[in-house]
């Protein structure tokens, strides 16, 4: 029986456990990345796992997202992450530099390697034939301090690709086309694995596209073979010493198979406000647009610059457009300037970016009321863009370019013969902003804004409290922990930022929390989709939220919330969602005993005199881990020391 | 008798009055500029005049403060004003396009003209012999209404220039210099008239860098002649139609002249907290630096980021420091984009940043806490750069870069022999970023956040009220009203906006207004020097400041208070400020008499049971103005219509 590629390595990289999906291991973890925004967290957390030296074969700090600096704030995280990068000679890249995700590829990704970052959309490097996780910060500080990750073996969905792409139909066409399929509940306890014909006919950085937003699918990760593309790749960047040929077995056993014809799947859009609301451009085309932004993890590359340059050649954006366009790395950032393609970008009349997440992650360009804003983005979550009311819509370069020029939704099949992109053959050289120091000593650099993190206690025998929210489907971690440039600066700062859990949804559910001593949390499906921020753990871990009861979790945001020590549970029968309503006071007893013995737990429902049942689904090493009062307490418990933390 | 050219302009404008220092005149205006984080207001002032055409030869809205959008706010700005824009024939600049200042002098100045901007900075187009007056929004938008501007006749004070500056000296240094020499005082009242041979030796964007920061000395404007550089500058700008040569009369007299050897200037720096505490970079070489900036309408031309980028060729910026580039225009990033000096910032590790004022408005990029940053900008007020406790330092581009490099403040002389650039020969031709709709019915995009303007009553006869601050000298804009990324967003929205007045100094200021309906406050020399925001005036008036009382008041801001109704009064005898306690509660009888008869009003301290005497200084249209409760009162008053106010 043929193995997929990603058993492969999960394989190559297993330490403990069974490769039975559903399983617990634990495996090998060669890179972690960080970005600043998640990143302060897990220094302060590594901080606190006490070592003197990381585990992994290279660690690299990102500062892409809190670039724009509004006070002190972002300028103190900075400065806390190099001085801690320095210490434990982890590379740090400085911002202007560009995106964690971009920039990881060019400079550090091997295929078959695995990477583990604290950021969603670190399956980008799977374009290479990485396994590249996204994950809670506790789980990059961990795996920083032991080298080691634990995770549930996914299920592995193949999908086949044949035929090759249609005219101005691009990788984004393709992600979109998989997210209207399979929605960003479809990849849930999967790894998306690609193979087929029509691999050959994508380019690495398409194929990073695709692997990219895979997390907007819910996968664990997506992964592509690595071939003679990824080799030239390499070459163009001068690390074909990294290559490696990768792919699954011929006669490769998956779970699931899903064939798809590229040369089937027209231009797409995901309308307002989800990146599965997708439909065809035809459908779409048309909507007056008040700003267009390239860029991103997803849409930053060469190619896609290129690309969206040659459609802008000659041309001027629409009077009543805002074009903005953040390039992915400082590399390509210098490439457009010396190929003159920024120029064309200047002469066009965009507006230039820094090379950093920028709007993607809200940081800046939130459109005006009710805008309507086309981006090359992965996330069009209500409010995401920092405007509430703003109709975001998530499309290809193209689409951007060429609607940009219009003014409105257009479709890139309008301009006729497709535009061919060369790939570069070298890539400009330029490691100025990075750095790589080392050295145990390295005075740690802790601004005020910087507070420690919240620490749960011992899970104890009986919880009782109340419903201090009940929320619907699809709950997002911008849901629960809003991320823009108003409050990205507090993400070293729990106690401030809490006072902003829920927000967008229910500006009071902080106080109601304070004045009911936290309590429990209701909700829907896919609770928790979207980023790996453990924000959306801490802050309602620090309001004293003791459990959260839902239909179904996302699963980097499960493990935060084990990793926090609150219980995330899941209705047995999903018709009692309905039977909960705010404020009703919840009872649960023999909390210990029911973790252990199946994990179902009785609910009694104090306020209707109901009693119905939830259950946690994890290993017995998570239970631990919530009997313990979440991760911190039970490494500690486990193993107080650096020289046992080794051994796990 | 010669005339100087500065009183050549004005007796060409002159409307009416006589060309006596200290007497008001009205004057014809060419042109008016605006920016966004004072245009919403000067737009909203315009439209509630009513009228159906401006009647300047040209006006320009531009885009340039508020580009980070960080909420939804700034977006809505920037459509209210191409609204507007759109309804008057004003022609509107996107923003990406770049800074007003280095905007206006690349596409719109002409020697001989007059031009008045609602920002503080309006005298950089000075530098091409324009006589550029920055104002508050008020007198621009009545400019724009009307076509005149009142103002004091200013004394001319000629600088005359011989010798040419040393290597590594730049004209930077030459207005630090001057500020050194004059302190940010020694302008007021004067418009400052440069000569002599030593003109010749500087380029035109030198000249509008010393008049730019002329600003800074509390100047009414700044002036340089119109030469054959000037030409040479136009044409290169494909604009050598709009030169005329402009100069002095050999034999002009002047009130009062200063000779400056500019082979005797020696580099210079700007240190913490104000544009005057200059010292030369011998005695303040050697300082840690952990932030180097390089734009603003001082110094973002094409030569000063050349030079710049000579320096930084084949260097790498220092690792403690992070370095961020903004160039004034798109026409000078195009062109560093093409001959390759883009490249070299980011070979070196740079930030682009947009093309914008950005950082030198506190628009990002603030410091560390405590962070020491380099800046090749105009003001270094305390907090002004977003982080409180950060220490600005102001200097040239030239020592900004090689400090980069080094990673503290260092001497550009330490880099041997000076890198002469070239002027270009051409410019790059761009106006994708301007738009030029005219459409009188064009709807009016009014976002949620654009509040109306608060409008004072008619002035009583007896005011009484306690002191509701007491303030030292130098108070500037940004201590009264704070300008900065979290609060530009209000500048639309005074009510807002008031709860920040004086944040920096005293945060239970604006409660301590409303507890007592307003009142009044004391200050020391030099009250309201900074930028030309009428906020400053606004704020207070919504807050219910009814007197400010100070020893000497900067220009623009006492204007902007005339226009709000709020009495600007100087104490007769300086003593008196320390006869006065916060708190205190004054009582000011028969005004209106003492206004018209003198201007003296005696102040009854009820609380010390003392007399003081104040003065008001200003011509009768401007007590007419004070009496009617604020200028647009008075132009109701007397103008009720459009056809009225064509007439004055």
């Amino acid at each position: 029986m043929g193995k997929s590629l990603t058993y492969k390595i999960l394989e190559d990289h297993l330490i403990s456990g069974e490769l039975v999906p559903g399983n617990e291991i634990a495996i090998k973890v060669d890179q972690t990345l960080t970005q600043d925004s998640t990143g302060t967290m897990v220094y302060l957390q590594l901080e606190a796992m006490d070592i003197k030296e990381i585990k992994t074969e290279l660690s690299v700090a990102y500062i892409d997202h809190n670039t724009l600096q509004i006070g002190f704030e972002n300028a103190d995280d900075h400065a806390f992450i190099k001085s801690v990068a320095a210490k434990y000679g982890i590379r740090f890249s400085k911002p202007g530099n560009g995106i964690c995700h971009q920039l990881h590829l060019e400079n550090f990704s091997i295929p078959g390697k695995t990477l583990l970052g604290s950021d969603s959309h670190t399956p980008t490097s799977g374009g290479m034939g990485v396994l590249a996780i996204g994950a809670g910060g506790l789980d990059v500080a961990t795996a920083m301090a032991s080298g080691t990750y634990y995770l549930k073996v996914p299920q592995v969905l193949n999908i086949k690709l044949s035929g090759a792409l249609s005219p101005w139909v691009s990788a984004k066409d393709v992600i979109l086309y998989i997210l209207k399929i399979l929605t960003v509940k479809g990849g849930v306890g999967k790894i998306i694995e690609y193979s087929g014909e029509g691999v050959k006919s994508l380019s690495l950085t398409d194929r990073a596209t695709i692997t990219n937003m895979g997390a907007e699918l819910g996968a664990t990760t997506s992964i592509f073979p690595s071939d003679e593309i990824t080799f030239q790749y390499l070459k163009a960047l001068g690390r074909e010493k990294n290559w490696v040929s990768l792919e699954a077995d011929e006669n490769a056993v998956y779970h699931e198979v899903i064939e798809i014809d590229l040369s089937s799947i027209v231009t797409m859009a995901a309308k307002p406000h989800s990146p599965d609301h997708v439909d065809t451009i035809t459908n779409t085309q048309g909507v007056k647009v008040d700003q267009v932004l390239i860029g991103s993890c997803t849409n930053s590359s060469y190619k896609d610059l290129m690309k969206a340059a040659a459609i802008l050649k000659n041309k001027k954006v629409h009077s009543d457009v805002d074009l903005g366009i953040s390039p992915g790395s400082s590399k390509i950032l210098k490439m457009l300037a010396d190929n003159g393609a920024l120029s064309t970008f200047i002469a066009a009349g965009a507006r230039i970016l820094e090379c950093s997440c920028g709007p993607c992650i809200g940081m800046g360009q939130s459109p005006k009321n009710n805008g309507v804003s086309l981006r090359t983005f992965n996330r069009n979550f209500c409010g995401r863009s920092g405007t509430k009311n703003a109709e975001v819509y998530l499309v290809s370069p193209e689409t951007a370019a060429i609607s940009a020029v219009k003014g409105y939704l257009e479709d890139p099949i309008s301009l006729g013969n497709d535009i061919v992109i060369e790939e570069p053959a070298l890539y400009a050289a330029n490691d100025s902003y990075f750095i790589f120091d080392k050295n145990i000593d390295n005075p740690v650099s802790m601004g005020p804004n910087i507070k420690p993190f919240p620490i749960n206690d011992v899970l104890p025998e009986e919880l009782e409290g109340k419903i201090v929210l009940k929320a619907g489907d699809n709950i997002t971690t911008d849901d629960i922990m809003p991320s823009h440039a108003k409050l990205l600066p507090y993400r070293s700062n729990i106690p401030y930022l809490s006072q902003f859990c829920f927000s967008g949804i229910d500006e009071e559910f902080w106080k109601r929390c304070k004045e009911n001593q936290g309590g429990f949390i209701v909700g829907g499906e896919n609770y928790g989709q979207g980023s790996s921020r453990e924000h959306a753990a801490l802050a309602p871990l620090y309001l004293g939220i003791k459990a959260i009861i839902v239909k179904s979790f996302a699963r980097i945001h499960k493990g935060n919330l084990i990793n926090s020590g609150i219980i995330p549970l899941e209705f047995v029968n999903l018709n009692d969602y309905a039977s909960i309503d705010p404020m009703d006071t919840l009872d649960m007893k023999n909390i210990k005993a029911s973790l252990e013995n199946g994990g179902k737990i009785e609910i009694y429902n104090k306020t209707k005199n109901t009693t119905i049942t939830a259950k946690f689904t994890g290993s017995s090493r998570d239970i631990d881990i919530l009997l313990a009062g979440g991760y911190l307490n039970y490494v500690k418990s486990t193993m107080p020391t650096v020289a046992t933390m080794e051994e796990i």
